[in-house]
């Protein structure tokens, strides 16, 4: 966490052990968070110079473009990077639910007591 | 991810290998996300206990209340789980700024062209 990284502006992406960073996607019009996810250097770069969501899929172990099967891009309008370059905020217009269970957000359950609360 | 984590009412985090869940903060006011940090299941148990946010933090190797020395605490008003239980999305009232540098927000940078753009 250097001076470097926190008062530059040099894009300089501080990828953990795996090569990945973490991308938190918010929907352009009201801020909810659509989803968490991870990018290589390769998902980053292909989301910078295409303006569509890319990530890394940990659980499939390959590069993928969200929407490429479900038609659900997420179109990027704003996109920062943290004091210490180790996570990424997306803001997006999402073309369809976000989830792949179908909901909006992959945020659809709200921590209520001691159990999840679907609201 | 299986379907008891996805459709279930339990609340069961999926803690990586270094018992680390991500936790994403927003401004529950207008949705600005002001952090990306990490949360053990002691730090997750405290915030929701105390309605305050509690991390982990990676660097000093410490369970850490975020505003504990600055006084910029994060007052919780929603917490969410996502739908494979490896990530939290915290909507809060901040005290102050929440991020170290004195900014509002630690992603005070958008990423432009091949550098970054405070604004």
């Amino acid at each position: 966490m250097s001076d470097d990284h926190e008062q530059g502006v040099v894009l300089a992406p501080k990828f953990d052990a795996a090569g990945l960073i973490t991308a938190v996607v918010t929907d352009a019009a009201d801020g909810t968070v659509l989803m968490v996810a991870h990018m290589n250097a390769a998902a980053l770069a292909l989301t910078r110079s295409t303006g569509e969501a890319h990530f890394w899929s940990r659980s499939r172990g390959r590069l993928w473009k969200k929407g490429e099967t479900s038609g659900n891009i997420l179109r990027v309008v704003d996109m920062r990077i943290d004091c210490d370059q180790d996570a990424i905020w997306l803001q997006a217009n999402a073309a369809g639910p976000a989830c792949h269970t179908g909901e909006r957000s992959c945020f659809y359950r709200r921590i209520d007591g001691d159990g999840l609360v679907r609201d």
